[in-house]
């Protein structure tokens, strides 16, 4: 719960989960957070979806309550994970992201998350006009 | 060109394709949007991106100049549009999002393009704790 609700309130397109030493583990785009939230019958059942009021959502969404991150990841490992040094650039960062789908990216330095670039962010810079 | 720096300005996640009769024919994540501004070979070449200078990432982008939106789809068009209809239910959004991981949704009535719905805008709604 904290976890989405930190995406929501920051806006970012997604989480980066970290395993115990400081490596990120997984990076989750917020599509793939949805998933989590929402549980699997009714993804699978939009006419479910529809007929589930107010109340019952919420009380699906109090279901998070308590759950941990962990709980929720599949068993499989990624294994192409969105990572980059700090000296990649930023063509690098952009063609990584379209490579793998993934709206973010983490940055990581000695074995260290040390920081996230978004999508837009990279667009940002990719088309800012230089002055020089 | 104007399409993505649209994306890059408003830091919206991704674009809807309307048809010439204003109904959306795709809708495309931001990490899809990318693939049109990164050319397919820097995309599958890691290395290529790194070793590719400022000046030549210029040129690269410059070339989108002129280009149509229209000219960079895939010729394929989308079967599981991300559309949805005023009525829906905010979990019909979420749902719909998750099962098609696009972190955007366009709102049709009327056979037309009315507006849409962003990722951290049904997470917002989705974890409010009503006050009634």
């Amino acid at each position: 719960m904290d976890a989405v609700r930190l995406m929501a309130e920051q806006h970012v397109p997604g989480i980066v989960v970290c395993a115990p030493d400081g490596r990120p583990s997984r990076i989750l785009p917020g599509t793939q957070v949805l998933r989590f939230v929402i549980p699997r019958y009714v993804q699978d059942d939009p006419a479910l979806a529809r007929v589930i009021g107010e109340r019952a959502a919420e009380q699906m969404l109090g279901e998070l309550q308590g759950r941990k991150v962990r709980d929720l990841l599949p068993d499989r490992p990624e294994t192409d994970l969105a990572v980059a040094n700090p000296d990649d650039t930023v063509l690098e960062l952009a063609a990584l992201m379209a490579r793998l789908h993934s709206p973010l990216v983490a940055v990581v330095e000695d074995d260290r998350l040390i920081g996230c670039v978004t999508l837009p962010r990279v667009l940002d810079v990719l088309l800012a006009r230089p002055s020089a």
